[in-house]
């Protein structure tokens, strides 16, 4: 186990001989670790999760103020790395069921009719805000649902200007000269930092702010892991250790990665995670596919698969050691349902038994496991991870010698409704 | 491409040879068939969805009725197949914000203390129901969630009783003995239907219901389904030809099947859709890897995979072709977002270019597509599609030589929970 900072490791693994292998990664490792400290010096969380940092989060926490006592809903516009890291952690952190003082929603990442429509119905009678997060303002499906929202906005308000808040390029791109001639404020996405490893920039901060997040601890977590995982030493860097287990899973044959959890409100996290991966590693006819999957629901789905099915894949267990509060199993007097045998547990204790049940199954029918545990779910844990896995995913892809950084194969999809679009209309694309 | 009934089947080969190839199967595909007619004629859903259809349908909507007017919340307890239908359809065909008359929630498929208390809090000062559903009530979750929620409104209620209905076996079982002591009323799981299967019985068709789906209109869809899919040759099935492209990819080594919508309402349906083909088929280390992406949020995210991966996979793309209504994107006199191209398009006349687009790219790409058409997203179109994929899923897993119906892999780790349980405790499990 390998304990570090926030977080531990184990990796448990059916195969012995891979403890041995991964030793011979040290140096590779050693030297992909300069390569980033080098080449990817400028690339912009990898140091310094936030510039400014003081400053600029006392900025966000004014603007988010301003927006919890005259707001109801803040409409968040925005797609892929835009959209899912506030969802993520904004999910992982907020109560199941209460309704937040703002409530913080989403547009922009789908084209649905319906969607669009309820959601502007939904509006009415409420007083709105709108963050619109593009780098570019070129995303199709967010500058579409833009133009919708703005055009709502300006509608139903003589002042819409002041309550729509930007997050963009400090310098070009249509979103920043739609927010120059409106005088919309601004918040910059730092040059040097892609979509999907955005979350812990103005693109997250401001939602997750409004949603009522602590996002200095939510920094703090992050700023330590940025230390702590700043060691070169492969045995002594859960993140190095959790890069060269996944490739050399992958070298062995596995194609599938499953990061599974037992916590309902981590859904979006591993979709957040997912595209991390996928985006970075899926490169070059090569990348494990990455695949969230919820405990113990799943085990009643594609748990069956994952005992018994094609051996294509290995998982990833994140477990989280502690609650705030416990929920007693009732005793039952009756005990009609012979559950007294659990009764007056804790669902978390029963929850972490079934975790090393879970696994233990899942070793015997000789799946690899690795697993990641934090103590709680809370802002300063979710920072800590969010840091882990994007410096893990960094090393893991330069691991497969791709660059983690850059995204030729989503462009392709854009060009053909580009053309396609362009074949149907009457104007040019560009009138 | 086939169409048959409300269903349209387009199989876009990147391998023209596989065209071919498909035809081979003609044979074995109908032998298949009439091993379905003999040795599984006894499985519940195959030929009558419903047994006794109109009579129990009656009684199912007059206790929804009941439900409707005495209750603002439903609590449905169940996990895994207990649980998946009722939410993959009422999510499909729900509003995305409007809340309903009475709101359908579900326990039992996590053992979230958090999750947990929150639901329990937010009942209070709201009239509840309960429906608690499970073969066996054995099933370790459900069971304890359904003694939490059974103590909360013994607490509440004096005729807590005739608020709990109980969805369970007709003859055995610990929830048929609970519900039996307390006389709680009972709706049947058929003996001859798997979890998996069993969302056109009671077990979803009560908790839709109530949740104001047509359930009449959803069985009138399963059941002309029934008889179109009753069809043995393979070039007029297309279900059975759905289930012959899976297993050639399969054969010709892909892992990986993603079932990709433009629709963001039918998350959960990919998951019941998930849990069908993962369950039936995962058995003697073989099976196509199950997961749902959702386009366009997804094309930013494993869109890149997709693209340039691990060449494992393949798209089957669900397509809704027409919506109630469609919303226009507005024109705008200053088009500083330089959207004017696209003004007065319906966002669905976009999304089924951007569909179109999206597929073109992934075929230029070499990976197979799939493509399932239905007209609309209605209780009809659902219903049908419900027996389609079972159908298929049928047929797929005995290409495989696996049998669809059971699921072996599952009780490993109930197993493993149930010592680890035991080794814990003071009192012996059957106490």
């Amino acid at each position: 186990m390998i304990c570090k900072g926030a977080l531990s490791l184990t990796v448990d693994m059916v195969y012995p001989t891979f403890t041995k292998e991964i030793g011979k990664y040290s140096a590779t490792v050693r030297d992909v670790h300069q390569q980033l400290e080098s080449e990817y010096e400028s690339v912009g969380w990898l140091y310094d999760p936030l510039e400014n940092h003081a400053a600029l989060l006392g900025r966000i926490e004014q603007v988010a103020q301003e927006i919890q006592l005259m707001a109801d809903v803040l409409v968040v516009v925005g797609i892929g790395g835009s959209y899912l890291g506030a969802k993520a952690i904004q999910t992982a952190l907020s109560p199941y069921f209460e309704r937040a003082t703002c409530s913080v929603i989403y547009i922009g990442h789908n084209l649905s009719a319906a969607y669009t429509e309820q959601l502007l119905r939904t509006l009415d009678g409420k007083r709105v805000y709108v963050n619109a997060i593009s780098k570019s303002g070129t995303t199709f499906e967010s500058a579409i649902a833009f133009r919708i929202v703005r055009q709502y906005m300006e509608k139903r308000y003589d002042d819409a200007a002041s309550r729509i808040i930007v997050t963009t390029d400090a310098k070009t791109g249509r979103l920043k000269q739609l927010a120059e001639h409106h005088g919309y404020r601004q918040f910059t996405i730092p040059m040097t930092i892609g979509g999907r490893y955005s979350v812990l920039t103005p693109v997250g901060l401001l939602p997750l702010a409004v949603a009522g997040i602590n996002i200095t601890e939510l920094m703090r977590g992050a700023k330590d892991a940025t230390v702590a995982l700043n060691e070169p030493r492969l045995a002594h860097n859960p993140a190095y250790h959790y890069a060269a287990m996944r490739h050399l899973l992958y070298k062995a044959g596995y194609r599938l990665e499953l990061l599974a959890t037992f916590e309902p409100s981590l859904t979006y996290f591993q979709q957040w995670w997912t595209q991390l991966f996928a985006e970075s590693e899926g490169k070059g006819g090569q990348g494990l596919y990455p695949c969230g999957v919820q405990f113990p629901t799943d085990l009643h789905s594609i748990g069956q698969f994952i005992q018994d099915g094609s051996p294509v894949l290995f998982e990833t267990v994140l477990h989280v050691n502690e609650v705030a509060t416990d929920f007693a199993v009732p005793f039952d007097v009756m005990n009609l349902d012979r559950l007294n045998y659990v009764a007056e547990r804790g669902l978390q204790e029963l929850t972490t038994i079934a975790k090393n049940g879970v696994t233990a199954a899942h070793r015997e029918a000789n799946v690899p496991i690795i697993e990641l545990q934090i103590a709680r779910l809370d802002a300063y844990h979710i920072g800590y991870l969010c840091y882990f896995f994007m410096k893990a995913c960094a090393m893991s892809a330069l691991l497969l010698q791709v660059n983690p950084f850059d995204q030729p194969g989503v462009e392709a999809y854009k060009k053909k409704i580009q053309a396609l679009l362009e074949k149907t209309t009457h104007h040019a694309a560009s009138s």
